[in-house]
């Protein structure tokens, strides 16, 4: 279900907004809703955003399928088409135009039941929803949106055009306590949080704050729901986090890198540009070389993964087992 | 410490409210708690949910025991009981019969310090706690409950009796980005969450709303706290979630299953009816069969743990080293 | 960025206050910033918390380092210092200074935005910040804290000296149901959290209240943000988690121990004192012995690691082939 309000697009309209070439069909056909190819209807607009869909394509009933030039051929033979060069981005670009259309753009300034230091700075252009807290020397943005229930800690800054959606937390204590005498003492966490421009966090995500510097977020970076960034990260731009990632303390991570859903990076650790994690592995060295990295123990179904698991833990005798059949064998 | 009030209940109102039947004792004895059989005492109501425990049963000092027939007879010649189909779930309604008592029912109606949009519908016998956020066009239905500071997006659904506990985000954007000359294009996330009947979810729990189509989670679900559901899931019914779990984009889960905590399934799956994933495992593929299913590394010593790790990375050589061992001896 | 007020100390000043012997300086040499070693000018005091760094010790440009009696020498031979047999932790002393010289001491008492119920308890020297909900019958002890955005739920008792950051939910309802005929029957917890002296909890960290007793935790503990602890669970004193872990219920841990970012703890199990758990472990028995324990995959390069994993899913079958190897090389 879309919105409470019904949107609709001339064809016309959408690439007089964001350019391609409508092809085999009116710039007066009307869409009403953006669907994917496989459940598209003949009021509705949708995208091929891979070759490997193809088949889909030639069976959708969209009213028109925004494509590549690469898969113009077939998508005329279906009916109408947009052509442009990356049609997965211009499928979030429509989104975007959805969203104007239905006219719910965040309210800006501040509301009424948010709680803002008067000590703080929010640019008139920044919209802090119901319920934040903003504390003293904290600064928002233009253009920047928290959602609902957004605490942004003191002294932290936050760029320009970032969304923080619902619950998040930018600038508790970092997680420090020296060791004595078998309890903990408490370092005060004296650094801030550094956000740049256009960048993202997820529901409920927190970002910590330094113990001696800040902790650094770079430009266009985007981070899922659930995940934890410890004291004293940094995160190079445009690098992108799924959701429930734990990042400890003093790690440094490169521009461009993506960590998949539930991995944990462990602290004082380095990651070069342009390295990808997979999902729940957990990064124990620094990544000097770009590449994908993984580390996850196989599914299985109960029974086997027990039998293996067990062998697991004899796994270096076995090893040695080899080693010495090889020897017996060179010897026979 | 149970409640701030006192609560007792006679034996005979006990199963006057939830059937039974009340044997070797009096329905006039008073009993004060409900307790574990090892910790009760003599003014207390205890369970038996599992024949295994049949020692701890005979050493007893609760007042009352609830048991299958199978244990009448030992329970019997300990003291009183009642004797019910499934012990364990009248077990659980006792507690709800407590709970009754103790006369904290959540207060009905919105909170004053809720934040509740004017183009939303809240149930008159819905109960919205302190410091929530609804959103328009959003639904609260009959008997649901927000604890304190839990936010319902614009234009989402939740069911009947439903609870939602403290800092629970539903309908928070979808972790949704076009890539385009190495920086993310928002794909502005146009669906909604829809949520039955029924449905619990712990605290600062997250529940995404859709790309283009609704996030469903049908009647009964239960998800504990700190659970991540991604955008366009979908959850069948009576299925259950321990805390931690993250559930990425478009994975489709059946009726009935049951997901351990910690454990992570990757986007775009689907898990058939009465699957049961064991904690803290990676669900990597589509599961047709039901059945349980486990991946995770065997905890060992950490000198064992090394030694077997290092040799885990060698492992694929090992086998070929074993097949040519095989082969040297065939041809000797 | 240190704070958003300038703090200066006077080296004699730090003496003063928290012991140890200025050495190789003088008592009026101002110092404007706390920094590690390497990037430490001549206005900072730095720290040497190990020998290793001993070579960063005669670069740093520091006013001032504080170092263990050890390190005399070759402190002395750079400059000034404070000799002390913790310098670790009196750094941390040194952050506590620092951060009472900001002048920035929680407000006491009750922010007006929160939402307390009248018949909770709360320390007059205790602060609730903003928007934050204490719940009826709930206990906050002298000089605790509770940043802005805390719930804590009824009954529930929350010792002194204690900080709770943003977002923390103590006493939701534990994750309890019983199952029957495909549905779940839901317990209601009626235990409470009860929480000591001298504990951290880390932002959006939640507790759950007990089923029947309360869940516990001890004096000094230390949780970090994003941390799951399920009811009925036991945590020992001085323990500390780092974020993203999660406790089932009924875990009972001892003092003294640490858990590493990401691991999980299932339920009804016991460590005992002084047990430490690696990283994104998995915690499946219980754990009777002092020790590390670890169990997880090792990150590899994701081609090696497909290969390994798909390996490892016959493991066992190897291990039979090894078995055969013996055998026949035996009979040979």
């Amino acid at each position: 279900m879309q919105g409470g309000r019904r949107v609709s697009l001339l064809l016309g309209n959408i690439v007089d907004a964001l350019g391609g070439s409508l092809e085999g069909g009116l710039r007066d056909t009307e869409v009403v809703r953006i669907a994917p190819l496989e459940s598209a209807g003949p009021g509705d607009i949708s995208f091929l955003s891979h070759p490997r869909y193809q088949q889909q394509l030639a069976a959708s009933r969209a009213a028109c399928v925004i494509v590549a030039p690469a898969m113009r051929e077939p998508a005329l033979a279906r009916g109408a088409c947009i052509v442009t060069d990356n049609p997965y981005a211009y499928f979030a670009r429509v989104t975007q135009l959805w969203r104007q259309q239905e006219g719910r753009a965040p309210v800006l300034g501040v509301h009424p039941s948010a709680v803002v230091d008067e000590g703080a700075v929010v640019h008139p252009s920044a919209s802090v929803g119901p319920l934040c807290v903003v504390e003293r020397g904290a600064h928002i943005g233009a253009g920047t949106v928290l959602k609902s229930r957004v605490t942004v800690g003191a002294d932290c800054h936050v760029g320009a055009r970032c969304i923080l959606h619902a619950g998040v937390v930018i600038g508790a204590d970092g997680f420090g306590f020296a060791p004595q005498a078998g309890e903990w003492i408490k370092i005060e966490q004296l650094g801030a949080v550094r956000i740049g421009d256009d960048v993202e966090i997820g529901a409920n995500t927190c970002i910590d704050r330094g113990a001696l510097q800040d902790t650094v977020i770079e430009d266009g970076v985007k981070l899922d729901n659930l995940v934890q960034i410890g004291h004293n990260v940094r995160i190079g731009k445009h690098s992108a986090m799924a959701g429930c990632v734990g990042v400890a303390g003093s790690a440094t991570i490169g521009a461009h890198c993506t960590v998949g859903g539930g991995a944990i990076v462990l602290g004082h650790l380095e990651l070069a540009d342009n390295v990808h994690i997979s999902a729940a592995t957990v990064v124990t060295r620094s990544l000097t070389k770009p590449g994908q990295y993984t580390g996850m123990f196989p599914i299985d179904d109960n029974v086997r993964w027990e039998k293996n698991a067990a062998t697991l833990k004899q796994l270096h005798s076995l090893r040695e087992r080899i080693k010495a059949l090889e020897q017996a064998l060179k010897a026979a």
